[in-house]
C-alpha cells in the first residue's frame, strides 16, 4: 500500500486496516488519522509514537494492560488476536513443554504483582530463550524504568506490524 | 456487584468487566484501573470522565471514531458489539423501513463529512423520533461545541453501561 492510499481512506477504513497495531487499542490510530496527511510511513508511525508518550502514566499502563500474557491463558485457549497468534508463534511460546509454560506462568505472575500490568516483548525480535532472560532480568527494574521498557516494545510490536500491512494491498484486508 | 468486589478485581477481570463501556476502548478502563480503590460507583464514573477529558483533542476524536453509524452498516451485518446492539434495539433502530434506513444513512454520511467522526448519541434516552431531531439540529453545530456535546453522550453510555454491569453478579460476567 502507498502512502497516498493510506491518505485516502475514510477513519472507518483507516481503523479496519490499521486499529491493532498497538493491541486492542484502535482508538489511538482512529486520533492519529486526525493528522492526516502522513508525508510516508515514518511520518505515521512518528504520530502514533507521539500519541503514546503524550498520554498520562495510567494511559501508558492501560495499553499495556490490553496485551495478552505471553504464552497464557489466551493462547492456550486460541483467543489471541491474530497478530498476537503470529508474533507468539514466530517465538516458538505455541511449541512449549508443559515445564515451559508452568515456568513461563510462574515468572508471568511474578511480573504483573510487581507492576500491575502483563510484561510485553516484541516477540518477532525474540525466541523463547531470549524471552525468559528479558523477562527474569526486567523483573528487577524499577517500576517507572519498566515503565518506559514496556512501552518501548509496544512501538517495535506497532513497527513491525504497519511495515506488514504496508506491504499487503488494500483490497485484502478490507 | 458491590464497590468492594470490583476494587478487588485483578486488570484482566476489571478489564473483562468494563472494558466495553466506553465503546472499542478498553484502554480507558484498563488505564483507570491504576486509580483504585474506587469509594463507590460514582467515584469510577468520575475518573473514566477525567480520563476521557484529560486526553487530547484528537484523543476524543478517537473515541467518537471507535463508534459505529446508527442503523449503520455493522446494525445490518450484525457486527455490532453486544452493547450496542442492545441500545440500538431499545431506540427502535433496527425496525426501521427502508426509507428510514436511506434517510437516516444520508444524515450520518452528511455529519461524517462534516465532522470527520461519526454521530454518537445515548440511545437509550433517544428514540428514532428524537435521534432524526437530534442529528438533524447537531448537524448546524460548529466543530468545538459538536465535539464536546459528542463526547458528553459517551459519558452518558457509559454512564448506563456501568450501572447495567453492577447490577450483575461479578460470576455471570467473568
Amino acid at each position: 500500500m502507498e502512502i497516498g492510499a493510506v491518505n485516502a481512506l475514510s477513519y472507518e477504513d483507516f481503523v479496519d486496516v490499521f486499529g491493532n497495531v498497538v493491541e486492542k487499542c484502535p482508538i489511538i490510530v482512529a486520533a492519529v488519522w486526525s493528522r492526516r496527511p502522513f508525508a510516508n510511513l515514518l511520518h505515521m508511525e512518528v504520530s502514533i509514537n507521539e500519541f503514546i508518550e503524550a498520554l498520562p502514566e495510567s494511559g501508558k499502563e492501560g495499553i499495556l494492560r490490553c496485551h495478552p500474557d505471553l504464552a497464557g491463558r489466551d493462547l492456550q485457549s486460541g483467543t489471541l488476536t491474530e497478530e498476537s497468534r503470529e508474533e507468539q508463534g514466530h517465538a516458538g511460546l505455541d511449541t512449549l513443554d508443559a515445564a515451559e509454560i508452568s515456568h513461563m506462568a510462574r515468572l508471568n505472575i511474578e511480573y504483573k504483582l510487581r507492576f500491575g500490568f502483563p510484561f510485553v516483548i516484541c516477540a518477532r525480535m525474540n525466541n523463547k530463550a531470549t524471552i525468559l532472560r528479558e523477562l527474569s532480568e526486567r523483573l528487577k527494574n524499577d517500576r517507572t524504568g519498566e515503565l518506559a521498557r514496556a512501552i518501548e516494545e509496544v512501538k517495535k510490536i506497532c513497527h513491525l506490524r504497519l511495515k506488514t500491512l504496508m506491504l499487503h494491498d488494500l483490497p485484502n484486508k478490507l
